[in-house]
């Protein structure tokens, strides 16, 4: 068994999309337009996504890179105030180890035509699994193809 | 309806107890133990209390002081290591307004005879209520009051 130890930190990204808050919104609760920009990518394998948009709802999804570990992520939603904010409590596990617990908030507001996306990260990075940078360079990657999703919907 | 608005901020708070890391993580894990130091305490009013201590699980707490408004507090388990480590995330409402989600990291570690408890605290706090400092005062006196469940019970 690794030592335990936790390392707490926190990230913030900012992205500008050319959809309104409320398609922005509308990607992460629509459970199809998630699954898209959230979990399916070249190389995934998808083994599990369910998703209950709503405060105390859970999302979990069970993927892996090609032969690579599996991996987990289990979501539940701690706040939502429609077309403003999300608050999600997400786990991650690689291979049955727990590797992190983060609170994340994400903010949209009106930028022009377009809409603001504020994300911020506050998490605890288990045993070692603290690469906070790879953490913040996969979520980019993620609010990447966020903007790929909104713009096959645009 | 109050102007969305949400700050960030982490607070640490560490004690000593006079008591193994095994019986601190005791009180945590037993519902009626956890009840009596979490929820109980002259002049609160308990509405609810029930707890589910594996991840994944849910603690709900409902309850108000003397007259005052309804408070709720709702955690869910997201990693638990026994006699090591707890991790919740939990929200706050008042009178049905939601005030807070945080992600509390709680870390029992042996120091001579007895345990040092650190919490971290990273926190979410919604519309203005910000009160950072009262928040951590308030979490003082849980801790001060499981210090006082743990001399009932040594």
């Amino acid at each position: 068994m690794a030592k335990r130890s936790v390392t707490h930190a926190t990230f913030i990204i900012e992205r500008d999309y050319d959809a309104t808050p409320e398609r922005v919104f509308k990607a992460f609760e629509d459970t199809e337009a998630k699954r898209r920009w959230f979990v399916e990518g070249e190389g995934w394998i998808i083994e599990e996504y369910t998703a209950d948009f709503r405060v105390g709802g859970f999302e979990r999804s069970r993927f892996r890179f090609k032969e690579g570990p599996v991996m987990t992520n289990d979501t539940v939603y701690q706040e939502i105030a429609p077309n403003e904010r999300i608050i999600t409590a997400y786990t991650m596990t690689i291979d049955g180890a727990p590797i992190s617990a983060s609170l994340a908030t994400i903010e949209f507001q009106k930028r022009g035509n377009g809409a603001r996306l504020r994300f911020t990260e506050q998490g605890a990075y288990l045993d070692g699994h603290d690469d906070i940078a790879g953490r913040e360079a996969g979520t980019r990657e993620l609010f990447d193809a966020l903007d790929r999703e909104l713009k096959r919907a645009g």
